[in-house]
């Protein structure tokens, strides 16, 4: 039997055609970054687990990923989580590493890039590691490595995530900063964030 | 003359008919929500305002948004700019403020919800300030305020970027980490974040 790999339509990525998915990546991504692709093939991934793991449907969910590179437009572009919608969070820890939760107990599905896995994907291996100048990197040999081997690639773990991540806080009521005279929630305290913590500009 | 906005396609956001906008922030975010209208309205006002101090062009620029609620979302529809490719910085300060930096040289336009200005906008001020509860909030006069009043109860602030904010450092080389077996960037130290800091999940 021949390879599916074989055929460059394959894997489709939320329902698209691969060539498809990489021209929604150039769309909202700008260009079409290997990150994001890998990322499409992760959103997949974390989201088959989750649903192999609830037998009611439809499965409500919140995403959480561990970088902001290049991961969080993919699950943005193929889920209903986003950051603004506050269903998807992200976290600075600099792993390439995705989670989906099922509301409301948190049952979750981790998606990561497992180095041991590595190895039969010399483009994906050496970019992924840092390893390869971007100068120096095929983009066609990348990206082909990332659609035969992303899946294979990453190792999923089932989680669960703690309740306080699942239970999002109420805003509240709006006071005025005595300091910048903006509107920001009571609760923050005696004036807004933005006035007790070093900000990154200043009035010209 | 008549007054514009009794036109009720406008204000045109993002090249779009005030409609068009809404049916965007529906597909995206998931809902109309009036934090993202008002978003899409405070992105032209900033935009129009950086190109105004600016004589080159096309001006390359990065956004930052104080609040995760809503107006990333704005910001991701309406710019090139995007948590994922790592043009859009969201600061969890919990004002409803966003603001747009010029590249290089990191001048800018800092747009919020003027307090002053809300007055001649009950719905808007009251929803605003968090005194109308959800459940009695009537959509439609709030959607009107703010496609009404939405720019007029906004003030611009001219800002300059902290240099450091302007640079961004490249990740460099991965290491293996040696807690969780995961690929990390060096520079962060001898393990990865995600091991040294406290997790919202656990393994199941």
């Amino acid at each position: 039997m021949d390879n599916p790999l074989n055929n460059p339509d394959l894997p489709r990525i939320g329902g698209k055609t691969w060539p498809e998915f990489i021209r929604l990546v150039e769309n909202f991504h700008g260009y079409a970054a290997p990150g994001a692709l890998l990322g499409g093939i992760m959103v997949e991934l974390a989201r088959e687990r989750l649903l192999e793991l609830r037998s009611e449907r439809p499965v409500l969910f919140i995403v959480m990923a561990e970088t902001y590179a290049c991961l969080p437009d993919a699950v943005q572009l193929l889920t209903p989580c986003t950051v603004g919608n506050q269903r998807l969070h992200v976290l600075n820890l600099n792993r390439y590493a995705l989670s989906f939760f099922a509301k409301p107990d948190g049952q979750g599905a981790r998606v990561f890039v497992d180095n041991a896995k590595l190895g039969p994907w010399p483009h994906l291996r050496d970019w992924f590691m840092g390893i390869t100048d971007k100068k120096d990197q095929d983009e066609a040999l990348l990206c082909e490595d990332i659609r035969q081997g992303g899946a294979e690639a990453c190792s999923v773990q089932l989680i669960k995530a703690r309740p306080e991540f699942m239970s999002r806080e109420r805003k509240g009521r709006n006071a005025i900063c005595p300091i910048c005279g903006e509107p920001y929630p009571l609760r923050d305290g005696e004036s807004c964030l933005g006035c007790r913590e070093s900000l990154p500009f200043e009035l010209s």
